[in-house]
C-alpha cells in the first residue's frame, strides 16, 4: 500500500491541505477559509476535519497517510510543538498546537513556521532544487524567512530562527507590531507598500482607506503614476538592504522572493539589484540567483509534507 | 610519535605560530611582527620561517607535525586557499597562500578567515564549549564574524560567509572601506569608537590625531568624561542593533564577543543589552548567551590548528 503524507499550509485567510507522495507530488489538493476569528477550538476542529477528509480520500485510492506536517504562521517552538504567537490567530498563545492534533488524528504530527516550510518545498521541489544554501523571503501581508544551509532549515536553538522580517533596516523607523522600529517587514510587505504608498501621498489612515491596496499601487505603477512607481523603488532598494545583509551574513547559493508582493517583481527588482550591488561583497553579491519562487500556494504544503516525512524517517544530517 | 599541529594566526600587526596537540592543548607559542609593508613574498617567507621553527620545536621533543592551519584575516576563498583581498595586507590581491605554504612546507595547509578561525577556538577550547550554535564577534580595528551553526563554520557557497561587521546598521551611515555605508565595523570597532569621539567634540582627522586612541576613550570614560561615556554607550547601543539582527536571524545558543573592545565591557555592555530586549524577540533574546571570549589571543591559532586536524581527520557531518 503506498506511503503518503498530509500537507498542510495553516494562513490567516486560507486553509489547504494536501495529500503528498513520498516523492513529493501533490495527488489531491483543497481550500477552505481559515476563519481565524473563530477562536482556536474551531480552528483546530477544521484542521482537523480536513485532514480526516484527506486521509478518507487516501484510503479510497489505496493508500496510507504516515503523518502530517503543518506549516503555522508565527512564532513557532519547533521541537514542543507550540504556537508561542501568532499575528493572524490573536487568541493563540503557547498553544499545543501538535499535541492538539495528535490527540485528535493519531497519528504523527509536526508543526513548522510556514516560511520554513514554504523554504523546504521550494527546495525539495521548486526553485531551489539541488541547492544547499538558499533563503527564503515571502513578501506577502508581513515577511516571513526561511533559512537552509547544509541542505537543512536552520531551526536555531528554540526553533525560532528565520526571522528575517524583523531585520531593523532603519533605527528609528516604522513602529513594527513585534515592538521594534524599522524592521525589513515595515517596508518590503504589502502592508508596508501601502503605508508608504499614503505617506507619499500625505494620506492619513482615515481617508480612502478601502481605496488603496498593493494591487491597485502595481496597477497605477504599471500605468506610469509616478509617485506608485517611486514607492515600488524605494521598496526595491529597501528591500535590496536587507537582502545585501543576507549575502554578507550567508554567502548563499540562492534567494527565493515568494509571497503576493512578487506579483510586482518588474516594479522592484531593478532597484533591489542596484542596491545589493552597492553593498555586499562582488563575489558573494554576484554568484547569489536571486529568483521568484516557482510553487507559489504549494510551497507551504509540500514543505511541511517533507517535514512530516523526516518525522517518520529521519535522515542522517 | 605525538602527532601535532601548527596553528597560525596572522594578523596585520602580529604573526603569531602554536604548536598545538589534538587536544586543542598549545605546547609552544611564538609571536613576531608582521611587518605586512614588506609585501607578500617576505610575509609568506617569514610565515614558512615561524612554522618551520615549530616544526624543529616538534622534532625536539618527540613530535611530528601533520599539518599547518592559518588564519587570515580579509577575505578567503577557503576551498582554494586562497586571500582574495585583505585590509591590512593592501598588495595581496587573489593570492593563492595555501598553494605557496604548501610548495614550502610540503604538508597539508588549511586557511581560515580568522574571525572563523577564533570562532573554532573559542568552540573547542573556550568559552563556546559544548555549544552548537555560537556567532563570534571580534570587535578589533575593524568588526569581524564568525558563525557556527550544527558544530561547524557556516563558511557559505563561496567561503566567505560571516562578514557581520558589514551588515548595514545606518544606511546613509559613515562610509565604509567595503564600499558600503552605514556597516557595523563602522560604528562598533576601536576606529568607529575613535571616529565617534571625534565627531562628539567637532574634531577633524588634523586635530590631536596622535592623541585619541579607543584606550584613552575607555580611560576618559572611566574617568568620568561625559562625551567619552556617551560615545560608548551609543556604540553598545549600535552594536546592540546589529545583535538583536543576529538573534532574530539565528536564534543562536551563544554570541561570543572578541578583539580589544572587549577591555571596554563594562562601558557598552549595558546600553548593548537594553537595545537588544528592545529589538528582539523575547524568548531568543532571553536565551542567547553573550560573553566575552576566553581564549584571547590564542583563539585564533587554536581555531586555525582546529581547521588543520580537521583537514587531516575529516569529521562526519
Amino acid at each position: 500500500m503506498g506511503q503518503v503524507v498530509v500537507g498542510v499550509d495553516l494562513g490567516g485567510t486560507n486553509l489547504r491541505t494536501a495529500l503528498v507522495s513520498a516523492d513529493g507530488d501533490i495527488l489531491d489538493k483543497r481550500k477552505e477559509d481559515t476563519r481565524a476569528a473563530d477562536g482556536w477550538k474551531k480552528v483546530v476542529a477544521r484542521l482537523v476535519d480536513n485532514i480526516t477528509r484527506q486521509r478518507e480520500i487516501a484510503v479510497q485510492r489505496g493508500l496510507h497517510v504516515m503523518a502530517v506536517g503543518v506549516g503555522a504562521p508565527g512564532v513557532i517552538q519547533i521541537d514542543k510543538g507550540i504556537v508561542v504567537k501568532s499575528p493572524n490567530f490573536p487568541d493563540w498563545n503557547h498553544l499545543p498546537l501538535r499535541d492538539e492534533l495528535e490527540k485528535a488524528l493519531r497519528i504523527p504530527v509536526s508543526i513548522e513556521n510556514d516560511a520554513n516550510a514554504a523554504a523546504l518545498g521550494e527546495q525539495w521541489r521548486g526553485a531551489g532544487r539541488g541547492i544547499d544554501s538558499m533563503i527564503l523571503l515571502t513578501l506577502g501581508t508581513g515577511v516571513g524567512g526561511g533559512i537552509i544551509v547544509n541542505s537543512k532549515i536552520w531551526q536555531g536553538a528554540d526553533g525560532m530562527a528565520g526571522e528575517i522580517g524583523h531585520m531593523t533596516l532603519i533605527p528609528d523607523g516604522r513602529p513594527c507590531g513585534c515592538g521594534n522600529t524599522g524592521c525589513l517587514e515595515m517596508y518590503a510587505s504589502a502592508r508596508g507598500i501601502v503605508q508608504s504608498y499614503r505617506e507619499a501621498l500625505g494620506m492619513t489612515e482615515a481617508t480612502q482607506a478601502s481605496e488603496v491596496t498593493s494591487a491597485t499601487i502595481y496597477e497605477a505603477a504599471r500605468s506610469g503614476d509616478a509617485v506608485a512607481l517611486w514607492v515600488m523603488k524605494d521598496m526595491g532598494r529597501l528591500l535590496g538592504i536587507g537582502i545585501a545583509n543576507l549575502i554578507n551574513i550567508f554567502n548563499p547559493q540562492m534567494i527565493v522572493l515568494g509571497g503576493g508582493v512578487k506579483d510586482a517583481w518588474d516594479l522592484f527588482i531593478g532597484a533591489m539589484h542596484e542596491e545589493i550591488m552597492r553593498r555586499a561583497f562582488q563575489v558573494p553579491a554576484e554568484r547569489t540567483k536571486i529568483v521568484p519562487s516557482l510553487l507559489g500556494d504549494d510551497a507551504g504544503m509540500i514543505g511541511a509534507a517533507a517535514g512530516a516525512l523526516q518525522k517518520i524517517q529521519p535522515r542522517e544530517g
